[in-house]
C-alpha cells in the first residue's frame, strides 16, 4: 500500500518487545475466546465448555496457562447441597485487557460487521457513543499528523539494521 | 475477583460477536507478531524469516491467511538486476488494527514491562506522552462510573440465558 522502501529490522527487537511477550500469553484463539467471554462474566468451567464449544481438554489447558499467566484466578465454590467446583473470575491483570477487547471490537464492527455490531458503550449522562482514541496527558484528543513514535531501547538491546 | 453471581451465557452470542469473527482472523500467535513486525514496516519474506526466527513454512501458510483475509496484500517487486520478489504490504485494514495494538501495547508495558516499554507515542506539539482512553462523540474524556453497555442483537439471536 505503500511504495516506501521496506524496513528491513524492527526498531524494537522481539527480545525488548513487551507486545511480543503479551501475544505469547494471549495469542491463541482459545485463550481469546474465553477471555472474551470472562470478560461478560462467565467463571465456570461448564459454562465456557456450553458457549464455546470446546473440547474439555483443551479448555482446562487454556485456563490453566490463564491461571499461570496471572489473568486468571482459580477458586473453589460450592452452591447448596453440590459438591466443590471450580471458578476462573478474572484478575485485574485479565480484566485490564478490556480496553484493547474494545479498540479491537470496534475495528471488527468497522472490517467485519460492516460498520456496526451489537455492543457500544455510551456516556450514561449524554448517551454519547463511545470510542477509543489516543489522548494526551489532559485527556484531551490528538490528531493524527501530530502524533510520533518515540523508541528508547536499553543500550544492549540497540543494533544496526542489517543491509 | 468479585462475588456477585456468574454469568451463565454472554449477552452477545458468539454466532452474532464480530469479536469472535476478529480472533478467527488474528487469533493466533505467529500472525499477531507477523503484524507487529509489518506496523514497523517489514514486508519482506525474508525479512519477516529473519526477525521472527519462523519456519518458512509457517511463515508462508500464515502470510497466504493474512492475504486472504484481506489485512495483507500480496505483490511483486524487483531490486535492480535481481529476480522478481513478493512482498506483503498491511492493507488499509491491517493498518486500522494500529489502535488496538497501542493498547495492547500498554497494557504490557504496564503488566509485563512492570510500567514502561521501549515505544511511547507523543504528541510533536506539546511533547505529552498519549495514551489510549474512552472518549465521546466530540473527542472528550468520560469518566469510568459514566461508562454504560448496550447490547442490541437481531431478534432471531435474541435468547434466554440458561438456568
Amino acid at each position: 500500500m505503500t511504495d516506501t522502501p521496506p524496513i528491513r529490522r524492527s526498531p524494537v527487537p522481539p527480545s525488548e518487545c513487551n507486545l511480543w511477550k503479551a501475544f505469547e500469553l494471549i495469542g491463541d484463539r482459545w485463550i481469546l475466546v474465553i477471555l472474551r467471554s470472562a470478560m461478560y462474566g462467565l467463571r465456570r468451567f461448564d459454562d465456557f465448555q456450553n458457549e464455546l464449544e470446546i473440547p474439555r481438554s483443551i479448555l482446562s489447558n487454556r485456563l490453566a496457562r490463564l491461571v499461570e499467566n496471572g489473568l486468571m484466578e482459580k477458586r473453589e465454590y460450592r452452591e447448596d447441597g453440590q459438591r466443590a467446583r471450580t471458578e476462573y473470575p478474572l484478575t485485574k491483570m485479565g480484566r485490564s485487557l478490556g480496553l484493547s477487547f474494545t479498540a479491537l471490537t470496534e475495528w471488527s464492527d468497522h472490517w467485519i460487521g460492516k460498520g456496526s455490531g451489537p455492543l457500544s458503550l455510551r456516556s450514561k449522562t449524554t448517551g454519547q457513543k463511545l470510542a477509543v482514541a489516543l489522548v494526551d496527558e489532559q485527556g484531551m484528543p490528538v490528531k493524527n499528523d501530530d502524533i510520533e513514535t518515540v523508541i528508547v531501547l536499553p543500550p544492549k538491546a540497540s543494533r544496526q539494521p542489517k543491509k
